[in-house]
């Protein structure tokens, strides 16, 4: 099949926009991540709030991840529920909402979690209580971002203590999420802390790294036992500026509509911050790439419309066409619609339900 | 109930973040829209973009609202299903896809639709021939905003010929979104345009304005017969940086969590973009006003992280406590969930769902 009768059946069967994946390029973007992981001897643990499809994790794990990385309990019990047994929640659970869930989780299923402060550990312990076994927990780290995560090496060691101290509860190492631009603060923060563990008669446990740009940093700290990557799976703007992704890594198009064309030098998408967010990506210029007018630029957003500056296009679109879109941030799309539209190269599979989509708790 | 106690419920019921709107400013919001278009004789219509909840848009019928409007197809099958029948689609309308549904819509429901190109027209003509009546078609004109809309006058009358034309088609009249600042260049454009209509014999049908911060200007236009807001049923920071809305109207708030404070400046909410969305509003500074620190500053985003700057609070949030965040625009929020939850005062009620939430096609 062309890429225009692809384009005719998307929009036959299921109207635009349509969040599109190619199953070909998810296949190699996992291969490619498995194989950086195992190169660096290292676990893969790849975060789902990417893709929030149990479908996705499967193939994940059957390519040889470890296990997963969920940022919401909610997203964890989906998981779960699709029969996914190694769940890592890289966050603070609070509350007793939450505790009581994540103790009901951890009765069925392998799950760790994230904490950065006594409050949260305390809580935590709830979990373990109503599972009847401990809950592994690891302390989370900051060595830049300025985001969650003890500020020094000595508050992760009291924190450790804290966790060990619980019948309810196993530290079970560190987690960090270090700044691509910081890795010997890094590398001290991580030497500082096992030295106090260490002396502190605890184990030293995992060190669970994340990010996709930290892909390329997999070899450049020490001590690093497991990897958090969740963008890498379909790729976007934000990674092809970073140097790891090209334009045929990015597993996921937004197929859009060119339904205004008012002046010659303006056109309309019907597609605005409800599919593509304005999320400015790293300080990206526009929002997104259109693969056919690559010097068009979507400079403005309305809800349902996208604003198209189509001065610098030698061609053209015009109404009716259908385009496709490399959005700045994958992420926060996938998380907007019911399912994606899966093609592999030019023909249409079907749709998978994006299982996981608004478990914001 | 006291304000802790609704806290400390709705932590219990749904756990945060929770999308959540009070009954009684909505019920108030919904009753000034009214009595704002009823002292200017304007017809209202309210945009239903913003809540995407049937149950709403009934109190707003029920209110006096002749009909709403909904932006997509999808949202307009949602509350044909739901029993409304008198809805504007004010969108062009492009597809085989579209206009087939949008033919079985028309056959079950009163429905319009906006277009503001020759392709789009003759496309919506499939849709009167699939119900067997009439597809009633307004010309969107563009009157500075750049975004949709026919460019001038003359094109506008041509655009009404093509429909009126069509055996499947009538024309309807005219829809406007004027940018607040160029009253006279609207009305210039409207009048030139009814006169245009008139030397061709066609009739000047209906004018549809919009906008929440157009509700100051329904006396600044002559001829306008109905208005279209939409989030003003909420309100949100873009709307009380307009000048049209106080805290007090402001029906819905985000509960949140605050489950980090790593440093005594800092501290992260368990809300990010996937709640509160990437939207800066018109310009706005930060992501939210936080109701109980109006000095915190949300400064930064990550998908699950809200980055709280809390330099400038006497009295700063503590790990656990749930505040109240007035997000910049609550359309993007609202279509990010899947219900809301809904308390009157301080009292909890249950929940709506979002039915048209993600309804992007």
């Amino acid at each position: 099949m062309s890429l225009n009768a692809l384009k005719a059946e998307i929009a036959k069967h299921y109207g635009t926009p349509a969040v599109v994946i190619d199953l070909d390029v998810v296949e190699s973007n996992i291969a490619r991540v498995q194989a950086m992981c195992d190169a660096a001897g290292i676990a893969n643990r790849p975060h789902i709030k990417t893709h929030k499809i149990p479908e996705i994790a499967k193939m994940q794990i059957a390519a040889g991840a470890k296990g997963i990385t969920c940022q919401k309990l909610g997203e964890a019990e989906v998981m779960a529920d699709a029969g996914i047994d190694d769940i890592f929640i890289s966050y603070n659970l609070l509350g007793e909402q939450k505790t009581g869930r994540l103790g009901q989780l951890l009765a069925r299923a392998h799950v760790r979690v994230a904490a950065d402060n006594a409050v949260v550990v305390e809580g935590l312990a709830h979990a373990g209580q109503i599972a009847g076994r401990p809950l592994e927990v690891v302390v989370e780290c900051d060595t830049g971002r300025k985001r969650a995560g003890v500020e020094t090496p000595q508050e992760a060691i009291t924190l450790a203590k804290q966790i060990a101290a619980s019948p309810h509860l196993t530290f079970a190492g560190l987690m960090i999420y270090p700044p691509e631009t910081k890795m010997s603060e890094t590398q001290d923060f991580l030497d500082t802390a096992h030295a106090g563990l260490r002396d502190a008669g605890l184990p030293t446990g995992l060190v669970s790294s994340g990010g996709t740009p930290n892909l390329a940093n997999l070899f450049k700290l020490r001590g690093i036992t497991e990897h958090r990557a969740g963008t890498c799976i379909f790729n976007d703007r934000m990674v092809m500026q970073v140097g790891l992704a090209e334009e045929k890594d990015c597993a996921l198009n937004v197929f859009a509509t060119v339904v205004s064309r008012a002046a010659p030098e303006r056109g309309i998408l019907d597609s605005g911050s409800k599919t593509l967010t304005s999320d400015p990506g790293r300080g990206l210029e526009g929002y997104g790439i259109i693969l056919e007018h690559p010097q068009a630029r979507i400079q403005q957003f309305a809800e349902e419309h996208g604003f198209l500056d189509l001065s610098a296009c030698n061609e053209r679109p015009m109404i009716g066409d259908v385009v496709r879109i490399i959005p700045n941030h994958v992420c926060v799309v996938v998380n907007m619609v019911d399912r994606l539209v899966v093609v592999r190269g030019h023909e249409l599979i079907g749709d998978w339900p994006v299982a996981a989509r608004g478990c914001i708790v």
